[in-house]
């Protein structure tokens, strides 16, 4: 049998990784790294950083594999876009333990933040457990975008007795989140906060979290939006890559 | 100044430590240890074991502190009560802090989980920031009980593109979730997924996570649902205290 380890390696800071994570870093012999785009490149510089700081000295083996293309999220029928890149990743999963993990040996990928928050690896693992090909999986939590923003504004998720909502862009711009009291947005390149410009709220926002490069702004939402998008233009110029996540709390 | 580290510990496992938080944990002088019910025992019991582990031969001091009661969440004016509580937990602290550190030194609380998710030491601190007292505090993220879950039951937290919802039994309760397709559920001792027997939906439960423990529990929601109530309720008993979560999806 064949093993994949599934380990969520934090957001950013290499201090974020925990004792179960390196531990299974260290057992791991081969790591599996996405090759695509330039955010994917720098996300790879991280990986590396990482095995070098926690399997120093380690005999793992690097074998990059190609992510299928997928249509953006602002096409019609995202879902079902999602839906058949699924399906080719499976493929290229499954072709890739075939090829570069002789049985009995352990694979792993080093799932940026926590695997269960979006990222598509689990659901991916999950059709190829049914695919055939015996591979047992296993899955390491680790600290989320979501999480070290928090911590580092040092606020909390949830008011008090409430719910914790995360969400992305795409929903907030949909209306979704216009009744919210508290929210986290995730995966928004449009800087979907601007909807509620004018209202009563406050922003936590930060980018490059847990990294050298991160940029914390809060404060209220109208008084700090224009300073956001300048600073987020400019880092996202400056790098090549952006990735911010932020919260939105309505005041009273 | 004095300094405060509220460090999330994760959900049991000594394990999902992170890197950031065992340093936290050897740079505190003062482990600030809440007194309070049979839960608290067990629970302090294993931040004991964190520190055996983590801090061996560490010349920390361990201060008790008396949590003040409060009302019951199926009390009418439950926030307002909480608040109250709040009021009262907070002049707690800052006493605390006053007679049991130094200026100079390092104080910390191990929060169960992460302290950005339920829990109300933020909060309470963030009142004391402008109480007067001069105490500089940091937050170091934990894996939280709800990460716990989806990686020991290997799901993912969110659906494709969707938000992730987590909330609690009495918002269930409420009505709250009715519409959604997938959420977490913490904070529930009445069994709140029983509202949807019969539909078409699966349950993911989790008690104890992360420790020796530890029970799990997956599967068709009608089809499992008494056997989760007759596991839970052989383990209230036995235990004394019960710390579970849960997960629910609709099909298709």
């Amino acid at each position: 049998m064949r093993k994949i380890l599934v380990i969520g390696i934090g957001a950013g800071d290499p201090e974020y990784l925990t004792v179960q994570a390196i531990a299974a870093m260290r057992a791991a012999h081969v790591f599996f790294m996405p090759a695509k785009g330039e955010e994917k490149a720098g996300l790879n510089r991280v990986r590396l950083e990482f095995l070098q700081r926690f399997v120093p000295g380690g005999q793992y083996r690097l074998v990059d594999f190609t992510v299928p293309e997928r249509r953006k999220a602002e096409t019609p029928n995202y879902k079902d876009s999602i839906e058949e890149w699924r399906g080719k990743l499976e493929a290229a999963y499954l072709r890739l333990f075939a090829e570069e993990l002789a049985v009995g040996e352990t694979g792993a990928f080093l799932v940026w933040g926590d695997p269960a928050l979006y990222d598509g690896t689990l659901g991916i693992l999950a059709g190829i457990q049914i695919g055939g090909i015996a591979v047992a999986f296993e899955v390491i939590p680790g600290i989320s975008a979501v999480q070290s923003l928090a911590a580092r504004h040092r606020i909390a998720l949830n008011g008090v007795g409430e719910a914790m909502v995360v969400t992305t862009g795409r929903r907030v711009l949909a209306g979704e989140a216009d009744n919210l009291k508290r929210f986290v947005v995730m995966l928004d390149n449009e800087m979907a906060f601007r909807r509620f410009a004018g209202q009563p709220m406050r922003i936590y926002w930060g980018a490059y979290l847990g990294t050298s490069d991160e940029i914390l702004i809060a404060g209220d939402l109208s008084a700090v939006m224009d300073e956001i998008e300048r600073v987020r233009s400019a880092a996202q110029a400056q790098h090549g890559w952006i990735m911010d996540t932020y919260m939105l709390v309505r005041n009273g």
